[in-house]
């Protein structure tokens, strides 16, 4: 075995592979080079079966959980090992990129097939994980199944499985469909990672703003959804006067303002409406009802909390100023508590990306954007490396990374995995 | 034959056909008296069926146009003259009542029911009309069919066949689909009413806030649509920071709140946003684009314009406090101009309300919801009778008039008919 870091991985090889994906499975129309994978969907399936093709062929074991989490494992010296893992998703918003998650797992693709054609045998095995539904634009809830394997999610296994999507498809049976409904417990007590790294796009902008090429990312925000229901009056649109009105449109619209206006006022985080729903669907009716989601995220759970608090009295003040003829019902939906990365992961990651480029091109960074990682952080030591997005796109067509990035990001991927083994191996790192 | 006005429609009849075919063609999930009618569906052309053959069993002949509305023409003394027509409609809103349009059509069936079992032969044949999709709920375009036939809207009959419903089905296919895309043309000047009464209740709170029974409608405002698109920029719900967005959900929120801000300040009018629809459907995405549609109404054209320019102008002001970050487009959609009644019509009504409730009882009003009646207005002699809506609400389940209210606007419907057919007898009214 060679020293690890100078095994170089071949970025022509990994732009040609995810260009060419994206392109076969689940692209929009040209010119657009946006994507629509759906978890699940078809399309899905077609890139998931190509990815456990590919594995296999490098040797890898490849396990399927309850969830449809691909784990592909390649031998190490040490048998039975749990395995240093390289985990992102394939799946995309209904117009996202080909970067945000699939960089992720075509990079560590690139890195089990450098390992491969240079015949490495680390000392732990090194897994390779594709993570379903992180998106959480077809079932609702994003990261989804990497929070069912941390066990550290509020929804269960058996709840996501019970999920719908529009068409009315529950989520069990969408992964039987498929052929990934596997029989791999979908819990890390069972099937467990000794570390997990994830390479990923910031979606930001602050990489290309600061000149950085790579970012080592020590925490991700904390976040929290609530699904907001406003109820007014149904009534004519041509004979219900003005002042006779209780428009659900209209105080949903004041609402979701305030939510903008109140992040933007405290700056205390983000908070973002992105789902909305009237009752009505009728020109000449005024709506009696209408449902919105809220989104916020802030870096510390502390200001979650302040920041939803300021919402929720922005909106009382704005329901006293419709004189009450309009209500309004909070359900909390989802939410992930602000997680700490690991110092070991932050370690090997920020030392291999220093030797790449230097501390010119090196920043610590928080993620803003959840990501599976800040669940496998409940679970095992965890970080991520982050790559700069062109003009801070994401969950858009124009979302863009360069290959030149994109690469250096593969290459930082192998040396933090190398790195993590080596310490494990000399047991400056102990095992979990 | 006798002196008319001494004719009694039968109430109990009147009520009892209209609930029963409310609850068999229709109707919302029990103990709701709402209903879901839409036009040309499956309940519709029940319900078709239905009036066509009670219509012929009572010696009518039935006529079917080029979209679908039904013309039932009960002969009179003179033969070839054009109808003394009594129109409304069946169709009915997503979440709508029982009286709204379905209330004239009954009443005028009530009429040729009372005109047959006396044996009553008038001076000029006796129409009913049922107006196709006068709702505009599944086809977008309210007052639809009446509209093509007075030849005066914008909308063509190809035009309107081709429109599609939300699952893709064209208008002409839905009137073939259910047996109501007929020979006769949709046009007055080859299929001529000689006159147009219709009864629909207000749709307002006005009678009942001055206790009157009987509203002479004497105007119907004029109304303009528009359909607005905002465009922003897609972005990632977590990763961009608040003062970088350009949302074009919250940005079309504000712009609706305008709406309806305009509209109480100005007191030209009413405006309502009842359709709305976002790009995106998932929460973790900041949405590009947002459509909605502007519904204005006013006494006059002047006032609709009035509106519209201080609407559009509060809009360029928000765009501007947005940093023209976000933007939007209009397209005028419809419209209607004001219509003014015609005095012929509007005196046999009057007339006769007042000789049945008299003077207390009985009101002239402006119609602040459009009717086919405007546009029948443009090819004959038209008017129309209100009768009080329960707390003014209408396009809603909880819609309704009493049985006594709808037994004395069928009477006066009766009444005015006969009184009409008098003076075109005695000579005092020209035939058009």
């Amino acid at each position: 075995m060679g020293t690890s870091l100078e095994l170089k991985i071949n970025a022509q090889r990994l732009n040609d592979t995810l260009q060419s994906t994206c392109t076969s499975w689940g692209a929009l129309v040209a010119p657009s080079t946006g994507m629509c994978r759906l978890t699940l969907s078809q399309e899905d399936k077609e890139v998931r079966d190509w990815l456990v093709a590919e594995c296999k062929s490098l040797g890898c074991e490849v396990k399927i959980d309850q969830i449809g989490n691909i784990f592909a494992i390649r031998q190490g010296a040490v048998k039975d090992a749990k395995p240093i893992a390289m985990g992102s998703h394939m799946d995309t918003q209904p117009a996202g990129g080909r970067y945000d998650g699939i960089l992720g797992v075509q990079s560590a693709l690139e890195v089990l097939r450098t390992l491969h054609e240079n015949n490495i045998t680390t000392h732990y095995p090194i897994a390779l994980v594709n993570w379903t539904n992180e998106e959480g634009a077809r079932f609702p809830g994003a990261m989804m199944a990497s929070g069912v394997w941390s066990t550290h999610s509020s929804t269960s296994l058996e709840s996501c499985w019970d999920l719908q999507d529009k068409e009315g498809i529950r989520m069990k049976q969408a992964l039987e469909d498929i052929g990934y409904l596997g029989e791999t417990k979908a819990d890390y007590r069972e099937n467990g990672l000794e570390c997990h790294f994830e390479l990923h796009i910031e979606q930001g902008p602050l990489l290309e703003r600061e000149g950085k090429s790579v970012g080592i990312v020590t925490s991700v925000q904390g976040m929290k959804w609530f699904a907001v229901r406003v109820e007014g009056v149904e009534g004519h649109a041509g004979a219900t006067q003005m002042p006779s009105r209780s428009d659900a449109i209209v105080t949903a619209s004041r609402l979701i303002t305030a939510v903008r206006d109140t992040a933007l006022k405290t700056e205390l985080g983000v908070a973002t409406v992105g789902v909305i729903k009237s009752d009505t669907s009728s020109q000449a009716t005024i709506s009696a009802g209408f449902d919105f989601i809220i989104d916020v995220r802030c870096t510390t759970d502390d200001m979650v909390d302040q920041l939803v608090t300021a919402i929720f009295k922005a909106f009382d003040n704005i329901i006293a100023e419709e004189n009450n003829e309009t209500s309004y019902i909070i359900q909390r939906t989802w939410g992930m508590p602000q997680s700490i990365f690991h110092p070991w992961c932050i370690d090997a990651c920020r030392a291999t990306a220093l030797k790449a480029v230097g501390e010119e091109q090196v920043m610590d960074m928080k993620s803003r954007a959840g990501h599976d990682t800040a669940w496998t952080s409940r679970a095992c030591p965890s970080s991520m490396i982050f790559v700069p997005s062109k003009d801070g796109l994401s969950h858009n067509p124009n979302e863009y990374t360069s290959p030149e990035h994109c690469a250096l990001g593969a290459q930082v991927l192998l040396d933090a995995v190398l790195y993590y083994d080596q310490k494990l191996r000399s047991g400056e790192y102990q095992s979990g």
